[in-house]
């Protein structure tokens, strides 16, 4: 076991503040990474504030990390000191189960989150990447495309996943017409990967002001959501929407966008009950769902896939003791699209 | 042009009575079929109350038909006089729409319904199945498998393919465990075709005077809904789930039970937004869909498969005589499980 630097929260009503926690010595399968960046996700907030009342304090966030290897685990094959190395919202699972056999480890019953899941090794909880180092199991790394710069790599290993998965899975490609509601963190990426799968995109936001990056990350349209008359025009015409808000909205209005078996997926979770018209999805044999992360090879295949298209975030880096700071900015919105710590800034703590 | 006997309602607040309509006579392509049972829908009611606020009066509702072909056009090729016929919720459509090339004419944006559709022959609307004859476009025509009883294979026209067509498309199947909620003339067909599927069944039912029948009819297990005990049992346990209940009710109770990809799928349309909790879609990558009828291949392939299978509905036959009662029954749930007219009755008036 060693110290590592780390900023972590008190109670809900606390900021995040610098501190140290324990990180267990590498064992034979086990990573230890040095972590460069680490991106600021919604739930980070949600959890340090205890909004889904689960919440074990002290709380260290970050599950959207990359890093580079400094050790290595006798039995380790796929890494090695120097690499470069991420971690995303998994660091471990029970390995048997179907869904872990299937590559969906994030389905696991007994799967380990990156910060606030009963820690197997040092008792407490698991400590997130708002910290200068940790040690995984190699098994649940995810190796990242050199070519990627590092900082807007980071909020791949969230951000990327939740919005490649369900496109992915949903066949968005070419020839297909795909919506993207909302243009944060989340619908930013949506829109990037949409643009790289060949789909025909259209960028869904009450902001004005944001037609024209909209259209700079590769929308090919941009309809003002709240212009009844620009919704209606699209009427029965997509084969697909992630919907990426998290505050309340009209879901039907959406739904009704999709033509004939088209889904709407939801990666936002907005607090209180959707209020779906039954009519609006009977019509036209459409379909609402959820998506939640990825798995671990599906992961990595959308960091490859990031690598092959040079896809990043658009990220602010900002050194940790910004991050209290950072985090009513995100309340705003006020960022395009990611926050990203430098982590370099933790060694002046 | 001829006319045909038949019952209409003339307006929201009137009940059925005996009427004459004017009918086509046969074109080329047509095929005229005496109707000897009708089955009762409740959107026959809901439209007869003008409960959807789109119907025009006099209507004549009716769209699970089946009859025999008494007289075909001079270029019908696939029915001759007196082979058994059926006819569903359509009638006819552009034929060259991507939908109607796809098989899919249940999606045309031209389609013609059954009943209260706009007649292209004949001008006002087209007129359903209470009525003593009518006549189609053979495209639009049924087989009926000669082993099947007639009166009870007339609901397979609607609610035959209504619960056929979700199970088929999501894979419905040995090994996966099926839910059908709500024990009325759709679910019961839904447990018949889940069990025919070979999945392992459950019936979700409010009555728990309704356990005996729903085994009959094929479920493995009977769940009443209210027991919060024997749902929690299923948590997280379902392939599919299907959901026929056009109350109010409470959603999320189900989409609990589905597994990680679990698909829900609505036939009833309750007329209330129904509340979803998008934690319930996201955990598990669940959805929740919507589905309406079948096309005419589909449709056709459910009729065979019903053939082979000796699937029908169990229905009260009754005469046209008694259906504002039947009516009346219907919105009681006092019938099990479906109403068929036996037109013959149509004769005396």
């Amino acid at each position: 076991m060693y110290n590592a630097k780390a900023y972590s929260a008190a109670s809900e009503t606390s900021p995040l503040a610098s501190t140290t926690i324990p990180r267990r010595d590498p064992n034979e399968h086990d990573v230890r990474i040095e972590i460069l960046f680490c991106g600021i996700c919604h739930s980070d907030l949600h959890s340090v504030r205890n909004e889904w009342s689960a919440t074990v304090y002290p709380i260290v966030p970050g599950h959207e990390i990359v890093g580079r290897v400094t050790e290595v685990g006798s039995a380790v094959t796929t890494y090695k000191p120097g690499d470069l190395a991420g971690v995303g919202c998994l660091v471990d699972s029970d390995r048997t189960c179907a869904q872990c056999q299937a590559g969906f480890e994030n389905f696991c019953p007994n799967l380990t989150l990156t910060f606030g899941s009963p820690d197997k090794h040092l008792g407490g909880v698991t400590y997130g990447g708002y910290s200068e180092s940790l040690v995984v199991d190699e098994r649940f790394v995810l190796r990242i495309p050199s070519n990627l710069d590092l900082a807007t790599a980071a909020p791949l290993l969230c951000a990327g996943i939740t919005t490649y998965s369900p496109m992915r899975r949903r066949g968005v490609t070419k020839g297909k017409k795909v919506g993207v509601v909302g243009l944060g963190g989340l619908g930013h990426m949506g829109v990037k990967f949409a643009r790289a799968f060949g789909a025909h995109v259209v960028a869904f936001t009450t902001s004005p002001d944001k037609t024209d990056d909209a259209l700079r990350l590769g929308s090919d349209e941009v309809v003002l959501s709240r212009d009844a008359e620009q919704m209606q025009k699209h009427a029965g015409s997509f084969d697909f929407i992630l919907d990426t808000v998290s505050a309340d909205h009209d879901i039907n209005a959406y739904l009704n966008l999709l033509g004939v078996e088209g889904n709407l997926t939801l990666v936002g979770a907005p607090p209180k009950p959707l209020g779906v018209s039954a009519f609006s999805l009977i019509m036209g044999n459409r379909s609402l769902s959820g998506s939640n992360i990825g798995g671990i090879p599906e992961t990595q295949e959308m960091l490859d896939f990031c690598g092959e298209h040079n896809i990043t975030a658009d990220v602010e880096v900002i050194p940790i003791q910004k991050v209290n700071e950072a985090y009513e900015r995100l309340l705003k919105s006020d960022v395009k699209y990611r926050f990203a710590i430098d982590m370099a800034s933790l060694k002046s703590e």
